[in-house]
């Protein structure tokens, strides 16, 4: 078993894919924003009236998404075809849920990743000033499809 | 309490810092990539001879908290001044700690947890072909100092 | 008279402002777009129930407002300290305001038609499926402030 | 009638353009500067003599155009595979008119009226120490070709 | 003999590459780093304990590369499919030569002179402490091979 | 003798210059584009009638320079605050010389070599359909001001 970002000689390296088919692949992440009670009810006041802490997020997601292989080192640049981010507020926290799929030579679960966090962070910075302990869990790909490698799937 | 990167109608906005005085400031926080201890014992040989994870993921980060007010929609930018990421494998798992330094009108929380989030997506990234289950947890703020707001400290 | 960005033999550079104290600086631009009124409609409706289109805008023009001296090749970069932006749908048309500060060596207009200019744009593009003759129209700076050429307002 | 943009539920997405083919496309947008006829002469003359603001405008408006996926929240990425952009002066303005074609499963309007507006921009940075009233007007797409929605063409 | 990247009357333009298949295609650029005999021993020396320069610089060549048609303001942006980077210390210099692959309209030459590049630039940044005289050197491509001008080496 | 930017484990990191004053520091690059003779011709003759190659590259420099943080790794965030390029055509070359001004913690000789680089390579795009052997030759600091280390000038 070894890494494939490397060669033998231990060099990191772009994963040579130029002879893959392009193909229809789409993946989806999930993370938890963990915060008090109190905050994670005013972003539910706010998406009525006074500021929509979730509607910002997902923007953040779905920008940061385009941007992935500007961030993660040895990722190959895709064309994102679909994105939708959904985010629900929980008793104490928020639940975010990022899809996006392409039709390319590898698969997408890096920009499923980072949208998510990217959202997750938003809110972070977003409601650092009422509640500096929040937390940022459970960040993990949930249903891939697509690819030599088929499908996959956890909770 | 209320949102400060809302006005009273609900309006997104960059929070006016025009007046804050630049002081020294910190910010540390920390992530969690959980694992197989299969994949955990790959990093650590490859640390060696294989394919050095971690120093990929550690540039990585650096190069993404230069960016967080590119990703974060209402993050001031900051002259970063300084930065290091720890990173350490467990049984089964890496831990990366991600502590940034300026001397501004704001906190480099955000700089701080962006630079742990990107590097923690790049171990993702280059453990995923041998390990699909990974989980990435836990990223929150440990520490910060400077501005108006003090010191703070969590685990 | 003569630009200021190129040099006596016509060669194109950023202007020295090295010399130059950090002093407080605003600037206040507006734009407007015209579309058909049933597409104002939609928007006014969507701001409540359908998609923010308002909102989506915004973000992107505090967004493109950071990447200012990115985009416009002479300018220089200056760190944000705030920044709004104000929508207002009329009868057949939505009027943008962005306003930016800075404490800096240059003014903020090319951030404040950044803004403006991305605000614009964004809805264009969200619209352009139910309305493809928009137009974009009368794009300037209204107000500007600091600095050694003192302020400036225009209607 | 509703936006493409958003969901049921008013939440903004990327559309899904996944199933759509790959066909060529074209779009050309125009924009009209406005400005004192002292600088349309001093740009002129320059052309010629003492700096090429024309040129620098062409080249921002071309790069502009390439990040406008960057800019544009919900526009999804393409690779542009032509690009013109024309600027003439007239007795007191510039006319831009930015041409992109593209191979896509979207359109390119988005890119042409990106680099018709930062080409405006640009202009408007590099006469703003002589003229500081200048407008930008009348940003819209005049043509547009390939896709399902077909050619569509404006004055 | 014209050059293709203007038109008829001296105006820049992306080529308009719509009608051209996509192929294989790739490039290999070279690029030396001449230094004192000692910063390359340090170099060497830190390869296996105090500090990986060459893995650093691989990095930034390889994320570089990604970034080729925002830098080059008239190439046309192309998915990258491989990418490697191998870097030689000799004597008194480092050796850098960068492999790009893709399947496009155009060729792979700028991204691989790219990727040499600003990987010769990272080592001229972590070495310039202690050696201020360093060179960098006949950066050229030494092969290329795809597209319609057929196969291309020289040493 | 030792790296700054790795730490005593060997591990990258941004280097702190927190406690550093900001002082006003320039610095100078140079580097040579040898071509053929006809290729020098060529360029000369465009600037005045066919299109001016000298005056893209010095725009893409001078963009490039902006992003130099972005681009190498362990680099300050940095405001430019003056910036030339000037290049002149030879017999068989074009002579770059690029030089930048700031006032900040940290030298600038990064973004003067990163602008005379990608100055060079925009160059070598743009004649590399007439001349495919062409290279970028002895790029180096020539000069820098202003930092504890103080001027340090070669030829």
């Amino acid at each position: 078993m070894s890494f494939t970002h490397f060669d033998a000689e231990g060099r990191a390296a772009m994963v040579d894919v130029s002879a893959k088919p392009e193909t229809a692949r789409s993946a989806t992440a999930r993370v938890t924003v963990t915060m008090q009670a109190a905050t994670a009810d005013l972003i539910r006041q706010g998406r009525a009236a006074k500021g929509d802490v979730l509607g910002v997020a997902r923007l953040a997601g779905i920008m940061a998404a385009k941007r992935t292989a500007d961030l993660i080192p040895l990722c190959h640049p895709l064309p994102i075809t679909a994105m939708t981010i959904d985010l629900q507020t929980g008793e104490d926290s928020v639940e975010i849920e990022a899809t996006v799929r392409t039709s390319g030579r590898t698969g997408v679960e890096m920009e499923a990743l980072t949208a998510a966090s990217v959202a997750a962070l938003t809110i972070y910075d977003m409601c650092k000033a009422v509640d500096r302990g929040m937390r940022i869990d459970a960040l993990r790909v949930v249903h891939k499809d697509g690819g030599k490698s088929g499908a996959f799937s956890q909770a």
